[in-house]
């Protein structure tokens, strides 16, 4: 039983973490799956009608993969919180702001591959989600607290900081080659996909004794 | 174990708190989302295309706050609920509904931003939100009682009646100046934005027993 | 920990109401939301350009409500549920099924309201909702055992057997006046809205001692 | 309370099951409603004007029933899963991108159900759906070791092995006939619909003692 003060107090500030989960999973979940309603059904029949969706299908299994990359990280991020400040939680929303841009990017990015804007725009989209994200864990750390585990593990995790200098490099080199940014955003999804299975052979050889 | 009788009176009145908040936050979750669906994707691929999405990326991001403020507020008012009535059921279903225009509203605004009648049917909207909102927090007061804590802490908030009426002044509004209408939804929007910081320091500052 | 032999066998065979619930949830949220998309934005700015939406809006507003009855219908057959077999699974699966065609049925109605073929596929479709209603609460109730709360509760529910008359009755009436086999849709959705209330207050008084 | 080092270890390598099912859930029902939005209303009211719908609703019809395949096999693959690592993480988010091509294969093979390029292709994502799960439960395994009962459970299902192989048939069966392709498919579907009742009758028959 709360007092009525503190349910009054509450009504603003606090929310639990299990709601802002499952919220921000099926925001995750429509974004990732409606993105595919970009695939337009070519209007023949022939295999030559399919070549016109080759750009839209590699700009798509390349935004499915990053948003589950901000999935799987924002997830973890979570897990490690504790409180649940206003501040988070409209943190997280501006990041899912952001996230649901993803179709759109994806849309013009697929349409025109091979012109600057809409890649500088994809680029900028991918740089305000790693901000986002940024804010939002700084948000997390803030309502832990400075002495929390959240401060000390991902506190100053140079990843989320080299992949935002990488994401603001790629938004000029739009200008110069469009596959020069590319390059730029693969390296990112690569420094955040790879080391997990390094990471976790460690856990299991530590786990079993191995080494 | 229920008895047969309670099961079937159960049939049509009562429903736990948890599915509720769950299908109202996947509604919400689709709802935020698929608005994003009317940012078109312009024909050509210069920066000078992407003027045309403009005031749809303005209507589209004042909604997603919106949205996210009912979430916001929806999630605490049911915090403190205690009783599921069928009325309370239906008030939310009501909400929903009318939450599910937003897209719709969204697109018209954003496609004709200067006209008075796109604005004041999104204005409409707003008023029929917050109706929606008042009818489903007094379902929720009936349900559980005169003397709950839930009466007592959403009883008589002013903020609530406030804005409704700010809602109804835009409105008219729409027909001198669009723009007055989007100050009037700014200020509402900003009052239940900023006073969350404010009340959680007050509550940090308790917790902590700093002042 | 579970045999090699009862987890194959539950490979097939068996699912926690839990997950059959929170998967049904999310298909019925998308479904009553993506049903919002078929209200077309209108081209022009003007009050006269919303008349067109008249019709769209009247037939979503009615199936907003139709699915919402199945949606807390659905919860309270599962809520009496004790065991989820194959049969149940695919009953639930084959509402679903039915229940997806609501965006089809609505957007055809909605734009042609006083023709007959449209009404009728729209009557069709809530007799098969129906139909697949009736299948999911038989097999419940075979998975439950003739014995069972669940048998007794809803095993003899007059109202469902009426409402199938009903809907069956406004196929034909299509054909006479559209807006014959409206008000017998009508009465079907009161028929479930309305006694709500009344059991509810029975259920109340009883609790609180008062008559 | 974590270590610290702890905590970030789990930053990249590990998640709970549950919210792992939750996000596969909301994908999927996602994937199978927005299906349904390919069915598209037609011009005109009357019933020769529903003729065109035919193939896309056989078409909607049969995905249906596969994702729906995939969702009940996913679920009771989950089930008997004990450790998520991170591989277990990306083969599943694998199987959701290949399942999220289901919308647009639904739609082609819809509009062109003779030609035989929208059947092929329809056949090539069926095959990398199974493939997809096949290496999950690949990494389930692996994640749970090789002495664990999900190792030993679904270590050498001759169903799935015998699945792909029909469906790397089927893919060359769509330029003789495509409704070979479509037996083929049939097939499979059968193949994982109907044991299920037979192995739950056995099941049935243990428990209660009957043979």
């Amino acid at each position: 039983m709360l007092s009525a003060r503190a349910t009054r107090l509450c009504y603003n500030g606090c929310m639990d973490k299990g709601r802002l989960e499952a919220f921000s999973d099926s925001v995750i979940a429509v974004i990732i799956t409606i993105m595919v309603l970009n695939l337009k059904v070519p209007a023949g029949g022939n295999i030559t009608d399919l070549r016109s969706v080759g750009p839209v299908f590699c700009s798509y299994a390349f935004s499915f993969m990053f948003v589950a990359i901000y999935w799987n990280n924002h997830h973890h991020l979570l897990q490690a919180a504790t409180r649940i400040s206003g501040g988070v939680l409209w943190a997280n929303l501006h990041l899912l702001f952001w996230l649901s841009f993803a179709p759109f990017g994806t849309a013009w990015i697929g349409a025109h591959p091979t012109e600057p804007w809409p890649c500088a725009v994809y680029g900028i989209l991918l740089l305000l989600d790693g901000v986002a994200y940024t804010i939002l864990a700084r948000a997390l750390i803030k309502a832990a607290g400075p002495k929390s585990i959240l401060a000390h593990s991902i506190g100053n995790d140079p990843k989320e900081n080299l992949s935002l200098v990488i994401y603001v490099v790629a938004i000029p080199l739009a200008f110069v080659r469009t596959w020069l940014s590319g390059v730029c955003w693969m390296i990112v999804a690569f420094m955040w996909l790879l080391p997990d299975r390094r990471i976790e052979r460690v856990l299991q050889d530590e786990s079993t004794g191995e080494d």
